[in-house]
């Protein structure tokens, strides 16, 4: 932060701690300030998943997975229809009179984005976009289209040859879940939690779209999974204060790659120890939920993870394998207090260009967007978890329009900060601070003048960090 | 750090204060308290690259770089007298009655020395050869054997052919010095300087073991390389903690993955920018020489880069481009005080399992080690560049008998440190403090219980740190 930066930051420390001092006291009372570094680390350990599945929740056919279901011509031809939801001029069920415009040209609209980089657009050019290829460039070497969600391909094959013919002997469950966690920090994962496999969140089927064919767990997979590695690699403040720009796809981009070489690393570690696995990054189940049940943060408005002291600023990657611990080894799911704050924050949903975000003041069990008691617009189907529901045909569909994968809440979202101390008021909501508190913490980010987008300033600014940022 | 940790580190601190206040008092008169930070991340910069260089120097020829010399069984073939250079009894020459133990059979050996892991061997574990297997599994999968030297293989090919057919228009040199930097960042590099390219420092001819072929710069190589961007990543402090044992060699591994990314991330990027450009890691030059004409750091009694408040506890990978600065924008060598430090401190060379590091109290323009007159030792024949000169085959013995990469002399070095606030005296060293104080420092260092190396306690502290350490 150059001194400038400083004094405007301190200015603003000024005006805040002025029109807010009651609040911030309530914030301080209601945590209690000694309390709070631990707090935002540790959370408050839940006896189970926090969140209200039903009863009758089904896993999600892989089939339906948006991105899969794009990929594949196959599943074009044979449900012609879900190709046409998406309208040219307008999100959501096509009208009367629109011309319909296909899943698949969106597709190819957003794959081939980088060939029309235009040089008078800020954050739109060939120098963003090659950055953005540059970050592609580690995980379409290792393991390609897996952010797509193709599994068993490359470093996280299914293939179990290199397998070692001996267990390691682990004393007990403490020494492995200490050994995965260790392994986890060497391959460069910011956070670890290891949770029991559970099938509720696993896609089943599978389906590889680049062989055109689905997967079952029973027949296909090698092993039966017992648990699950979820391993979060973050992605860099200043390309995501781009968004939705083009640096910010580069982050995630690099996020991908990073995923790649963590999970495809633990699994190769794990298979060296005698034990089955597989790595996974968004193919074969949903990150979200693993994240959840192994404790590494809570699921937001926006329909991602926040972790705390990183926000949504974070990509994860799961590993399957055979081994196992005791009950009261594993992870365990943590209240960090990051649901209640989404309850009273809008901030994403406010922001997000395709107006794909809930605005709804509490979580659902089924979706609520327009159009979604339509079979024919919401044939994915998905309810039965109490969550905020995102229509992701309107995210995608901004996507392919953008020419980049957006980031917009992730970059707004009060909880993605560079590590300030003054960005540590936001770690201390938690599951008792009262809704007001959410409120005045909301419009304290917003006069701090964080969570901006379509900042063509923050383009400039990310371009000069290599010089102009801290190096050292 | 425990409580029980920190209590020692402000015991140790007393003592230090104590006994050294003098000496310590004359640190901060010589360094100027206020300017301490400023100067380890600047340094002064040099005119001219910093280290004598004979007129006469010639570039390496890439047969006679050690590993790739071990890795050719056809210069074994063509230079059996220099596969003997190895006594089994002893390193240097072989003495009368000694049986020869040729190169290629310590290869072998090192190749595959996870295949002998021993569980009752605190260090040399499945667990830890494990981890070393999967930090490898990345670089394995993206340029098979470029931490051996092999050029033009996979993310690091020479191959041309995604140039873009437009260079993009960058207004001036130091906006294409700062999307470099950024660049390098985003692909998470920890350090990036930019220099001319310098043929001194090339290997010519190159030479791919693969394929047992020299290649040269003119006919092979598809370019003539203007600049050389050098990136650093570092390795963890806590796995190197444990040289020579096998955590070590799991963090040089990842550093190597990290190059790997870095390096073919770095050059995608300019090629989809217009520039043609060849990411590079050990192969094709010396990459301490660049990183110090980059101004990244300085050559060090080990034969290793310092760079400032990592210590030797880096991986350096390169790009070669037909991008071009003007003078004035190109990074330019630094004097960080570290080759003066080097000279007072002979740490690694006294905990050198081997004794390859030369104990001399001044650099010399050629070896001195024993067996270095003998043209049948040493028939690489370095010279031509004041430095302190080991003794390449000893240390390679010594991994081979090791089984795994050493590390030693990262370890023992007092400027690897965590980043803790008694840790930044050392980097107060500068081109004017004096030898007594540059003793002081080592002594200080040891006095703090920084440095240990064979240390079993190191091992365990490690596996448990997944979940006793930070992780946050």
């Amino acid at each position: 932060m150059s001194e400038q930066d400083k004094q405007i930051v301190d200015e603003k420390r000024r005006q805040l701690l002025k029109i807010g001092a009651g609040t911030i006291a309530g914030v301080s009372a209601v945590a209690g300030a000694g309390t709070w570094v631990k707090h935002r680390v540790d959370g408050v350990v839940q006896d189970e998943f926090p969140v209200e599945v039903s009863p009758d929740y089904r896993s999600m056919d892989q089939r339906d997975v948006l991105l899969t279901f794009g990929m594949s011509p196959k599943l074009a031809k044979q449900y012609p229809e879900r190709n046409l939801t998406f309208g040219e001029e307008t999100a959501g069920p096509i009208q009367p009179g629109e011309k319909p415009f296909n899943f698949q040209n969106h597709m190819i609209n957003f794959a081939t984005a980088h060939e029309r980089a235009d040089n008078d657009r800020v954050g739109y050019t060939q120098l963003d976009y090659s950055l953005e290829q540059a970050c592609w460039y580690g995980m379409n070497n290792l393991a390609p289209l897996q952010s797509t969600g193709v599994p068993n391909s490359g470093t996280l094959s299914w293939d179990q040859s290199d397998l070692h013919h001996e267990k390691y002997p682990f004393k007990d469950s403490v020494e492995m879940i200490s050994a995965i966690k260790t392994a986890a920090k060497t391959f460069g994962a910011v956070r670890v939690g290891v949770c029991r496999r559970d099938k509720r969140w696993d896609y089943d089927p599978l389906y590889d779209v680049t062989q055109e064919k689905t997967l079952t767990w029973e027949e296909d997979f090698p092993f039966e999974p017992k648990s699950v590695i979820v391993m979060l690699t973050d992605m860099d403040y200043e390309p995501m204060a781009t968004a939705p720009m083009i640096p910010a796809s580069a982050t995630a981009a690099m996020g991908y790659t990073n995923n790649t070489i963590q999970a495809g690393a633990m699994a190769k570690f794990l298979r060296g120890l005698g034990y089955q696995a597989v790595g996974s990054g968004n193919d074969m189940g949903n990150s979200v939920a693993y994240a959840i049940a192994a404790g590494l943060g809570e699921g937001a408005r926006n329909g991602t993870l926040i972790a705390p002291t990183l926000g949504p600023r974070v990509r994860i990657s799961k590993v399957y394998t055979d081994l196992e611990l005791d009950d009261v080894t594993y992870d365990k799911p943590r209240n960090f207090g990051i649901m209640e704050f989404c309850e009273h924050c809008k901030r994403c949903a406010e922001s997000c260009p395709s107006q794909a975000i809930s605005m709804d003041d509490k979580p659902s069990m089924g979706p609520t967007y327009p159009g979604c008691d339509d079979p024919k617009y919401n044939w994915q189907g998905l309810s039965g978890m109490r969550k905020f529901y995102t229509d992701s045909k309107k995210c995608f569909k901004f996507w392919s329009e953008n020419g980049g994968d957006c980031g917009v809440c992730i970059t707004a979202c009060p909880w993605n900060k560079p590590d300030f101390w003054h960005h540590r008021l936001i770690d201390a909501s938690n599951a008792v601070t009262s809704g007001v508190v959410h409120t005045m913490m909301k419009q304290a980010d917003i006069l701090f003048g964080y969570g901006n987008v379509n900042d063509e300033q923050a383009v400039i600014k990310f371009w000069r960090s290599g010089i102009d940022g801290d190096f050292t």
